[in-house]
């Protein structure tokens, strides 16, 4: 009987792994360390379902491109299985290279490193360790393969990454509205030229896609209090590091030594556990910032947000800066760790990017900003700022 | 024990009435007469699921009607017994006036009459049998009642019959991204003013139901097939009246008869059934522009509809009209009423009608086009018009 | 690019057909003609969402069958193309003979025919039709085919037919705990010794399938309500051609002339709407039965209807049936059509019929029922009957 | 404005908190660190969606429980403000004594103490920050509060907590068929002679409950490889106890200390993560057992389990160390730490137990196994006892 596991996912039903290539890569400890690294970082501290895990988004993302490649055969697209199973592992390992809490703390804890230079250097790694077979794999996801669209299904504006941390964040935080119609979406794809395309009749369904994700940006990612837990976590570390607080190894290596002492092994040996492990150490730290910031993630204490139209002026913060000194006894200096100005964006479409291209009947190609009656259209342009301000409530 | 019984509604779990006369409303004729009028018409040629009745319509806006008034009371807002049951009962018969195919036949039908005439009439009439207990539902429903969000709940651009007919639809066409994320939209309103307003937190939800509707117009309600089918019925009865095709009574008072020689008791006696049924007989009407309808209708052998960026040109619908007066053998003005030209149109939002207002944690008020990054901005003023040309497929 | 259509389903998300004889079949009036029954005939009485079609039901089973022959396949089962083209045409057309509400009038409108034969009829007839392309769904339908799983796919204790009609009335009834799984089911169906099995860790989804069948029947297909509607249904025909009431025609012919007088085409002529219409009509019918009967089924008054442990004695009947004939001013044989006394029976699960036979991984098979632990075992054997008295409530 | 927070639940919408004790007590470190501790331990090793917390599920429950109290309000049975908020309070708690990984690790960490008992010590601890104002709650949940239906609803065979945690662990594992019907259940509950009982018509519901039960408990909480996990989890500790390995404080403390040195608010402070960070650091122990297990764990190389029909013999048992013992190079006596056998057990329903009573018509009472043709009968009795062995493969 052929190879063939299943796996339960309540986002789709189950999981098909029908090639051993794939899941021994999947038992690799690389790969199974990914489920000690949450999807969402502190977001559970607003949605307490999005407690969902790095290693389920990839096999997510996996899934739909399985059902994406099976779409496109069908419509004449000539893809080999070598090619099929290239794309498949590329989307698989597409995120392997985030650390702890991914993009809350990336370029954070391994400064100036992009999680997708680490993803790389993984598949490289694995590449060899196994004799080779990831060769396509590597290509596509670094983007030299010759068939541009499997890239653009592993990286573009519609990849399955999106389709699938749209769908699952919307399943697992509750906020339905955030639904992108998944299964519409990979039906109406094509290609055309060698680029990834959709066909006239799913214009609406991109639509809504990009709709659901702007959503979710301003309901989920950017909410007020997800935001604030973020900035503290990353200010944990940052102050960590600032005043060389001792931790636990190998996470130690990574806020006391240099970046490049540390090895790829040394990497992917640390997870969400050893930074919030150092946290609950850090809450009895003596350094009163290290410890008021450690706290109020570990009781959910979190600083206060305010949304502004604009950015604060200096002299309020100096001012709140000061109050807050005094209330809890540290230096003006130190108060900016706890009071502090910030912005965030989103943007529904990147105009600039690679567009999305829609293939008429007839067909032309269009921009989807260009086609008639759009929703995505200029007035979209530029990026949503919203301004804030962080502060303890005393 | 109280008197409660409960419905299972696949949309919203369990629809509870817990009131004596609303369930004697439910369980009168002019009601249960719902059960056989389709809510979405012909959609299920397309959709095979959408075959939910206006019955079920009603009860499911009955039933968001009651978590509206119980989110309003919660948040404070005065609102009596009495009033509480007049909203309920105004929601629960603001479709009772429909007729067989509801939009799709309204005016046809019975020529220039609103449905929402003939609801006022039902509703005073059943005022009249259970001896003026519909007084407050009668005035909510007309906008005479003094707290006038009770009537914007009813009838609005935010009321509680789009958002259930929006969920419904979605529901049983199976087309998912129209989900409009009824729940939390419920919990986001309030009164301010005397008016039915959203809180600032709500924009987002409220701006995903405008644009859920937007697609659903578009992917569905305005769907080609189902424009087709449509305007096929809507000719079936335009031409029966044109050339006096019998059928059975009442029906045939309809089609034979000057409208004010109908009571509304005879109004209450036609249904989707008494329509088919004469379909199913005018098949084999001798006169084939009719026959030719009757039949598409039946057989699911529709019209061929093409949209197009502009107005089809007189030459060219002469021309064909020429070609299929020939290919059946009638005469250029019967062919008219096979190939002919029309223009479809919706709107997202409606700027000049009572608009959307938000109310925010300042205490300000702005209408949601005019909040700042709204998505509901000027371009998407403007009704979106379709141009569309139907004729048979030869 | 292939030939290739997708259907929008609210109960499994998209179904698609690529063969252009099934797509043909699928627009061919026999088969359109199944949008005019609806599958549950008087449950809608209870569970208005219940309102689904035959032809959706049958476009289920449809994709049902799709999904198992690619899992079978995955499982290196041998199938040719043109065997899974006739098992998906089997079960497209499985219930193709069903007549004017299905199974509530199966055998009252023609009397003694059991819609499978009439399945057969019309199958054969669309073999005609299409040259002799529909051989082997004919054969896979008749049980003559040599493979039979593939006729134990269709018609078995656990056919796709059974596995769509649970799936598809749980959804649109609402009552969710009438789920089956079906899709960890069609993951768990194998091949043995040339029938269909079911692999050793898919037990416990059998067993739930059985009980959520069992709970359907009790909960829905047997509700009192449904049980007296149908009753109801089933009295008005059999009374209306006990008086030689008058209706349409060609429902007329089903009334008022023997059988045999009857072709094919005819019965194919006649669906929900022609017995809706002629109901409606017959409300004002001067033989009382007949006029209570319709107007009851009209404005959903039904008879009452009570649940007892014993079959209901003679003279109890007799009693109720005087006070009844004296309160309409009707016979005492007349008020037998209205007071009369029935049982209602259903089994979870069959132990004399074919059995469910699961495929243990040493290569063992053994019946549901003979597995250790099952919850599926003898003291399950045995109908289930539940006696009742149908009487109207005055 | 009264006070009134939603939080978004993916398996109930939304969870509504509209009293400020509730959310007071929600705030509290205490409740907070449930965030921490996962609901179903290592049950997502196969289901990798099932990493749902126990604040998340405690959450669900107290919603059960609003919804619960609610349906019997509107039946009329009077339930006081003040029992409402005991009641609320009781099941927000109920769960607040677990400890890392919960279940799979009770009594193992804190040898022979329930978490029950922990939780009740919790709640006393809060009765007293909070002036006494948890008095009711802690009656309702240690069962002396006189109305003994609401001690019922947190523990009994119907309660909440069961009710919330089949739901929940359904949704997050993609065990749809585990799905229980919460809703009818909750619409069917009443009480009478002070006791919890199910009216008549909800049979079928309460057969369907505990079927999914079984269902869940056999498919998903006995899945041989979550059982594998699970033992490989209790025993890292046990080994680590056994061999005195030194770990992080304060679970230092629970490894190499007396229980009775240890305080309520040390139990607190431990989590999910502490363990997790001393399975990672005794990965590389000088202890073969204690560094094969926890890499196991670690990395999912899970020792193989077998599911037997009896228990495994000794002498099969000992050869099997032996090899192992020299696979691996460590004793005998070492080698029965990753050599063992062992049962697992479940019950459908506990016959012995408080029986779930039926409420019928007429008034009378019986248990759900003595209704006639219950599902849930006398052949159900008797654990289901799954004999296995567990031992590396290599």
């Amino acid at each position: 009987m052929p190879f063939y596991k299943i796996i339960n996912d309540p986002v789709y039903g189950f999981i098909t792994i029908d090639d051993e290539l794939i899941y021994k890569i999947i038992a690799h400890p690389y790969y199974q360390r990914l489920r000690r690294i949450q999807q969402m970082a502190m977001a559970n501290l607003v949605y307490p379902g999005a407690v969902h895990t790095r290693l389920h988004h990839s096999l997510g993302a996996y899934h739909l491109m399985c059902i994406a490649l099976q779409e496109l055969t069908r419509k004449g697209i000539d893809i080999s299985a070598q090619e099929q199973q290239g794309a498949k592992i590329a989307i698989l390992l597409h995120d392997v290279g985030h650390g702890p809490y991914s993009h809350a703390l990336e370029q954070v804890l391994a400064e100036g490193v992009h999680h997708e230079k680490i993803s790389l250097l993984i598949i490289e790694e694995l590449n060899k360790i196994f004799d080779g077979a990831l060769q396509i794999a590597l290509e596509i996801f670094n983007g030299t393969y010759h068939k541009k669209y499997l890239h653009q299904l592993v990286s573009g504006q519609l990849d399955v990454d999106r389709i699938d941390y749209l769908s699952r964040d919307s399943f697992f935080t509750g906020v339905v509205e955030g639904y992108v119609g998944y299964d519409r979406i990979l039906k109406m794809i094509t290609v055309h030229d060698g680029e990834l395309m959709v066909e006239e009749k799913g214009i609406y369904s991109i639509e809504n896609f990009l709709i659901a994700r702007r959503l979710m940006y301003r309901q989920v990612y950017l909410h007020k209090t997800v935001v604030s837990a973020e900035q503290m976590l990353q200010r944990i570390i940052k102050r960590a590091k600032f005043i060389n607080a001792e931790c636990q190894q190998p996470l130690n290596m990574f806020i006391n030594e240099p970046l490049q002492n540390i090895t790829l092994e040394q990497f992917c040996s640390i997870d969400d556990a050893d930074v919030m492990m150092a946290i609950k150490n850090w809450c009895n730290h003596t350094d009163k910032v290290l410890s008021i910031l450690c706290k109020g993630i570990l009781d959910r204490k979190l600083l206060k947000v305010k949304y502004l139209s604009a950015l604060v002026g200096d002299a309020a913060l100096l001012e709140k800066r000061a109050s807050i000194a005094i209330e809890f006894g540290i230096s003006d200096v130190d108060a900016a760790w706890l009071v502090f100005a910030g912005e965030a964006t989103s943007s529904t479409y990147n105009f600039d990017e690679q567009p999305i291209k829609i293939l008429f009947k007839d067909g032309s190609v269009r921009n989807i900003s260009e086609v008639d009656d759009a929703l995505i259209n200029e007035s979209l342009r530029g990026n949503i700022k919203k301004y804030y301000i962080c502060y303890p409530s005393v």
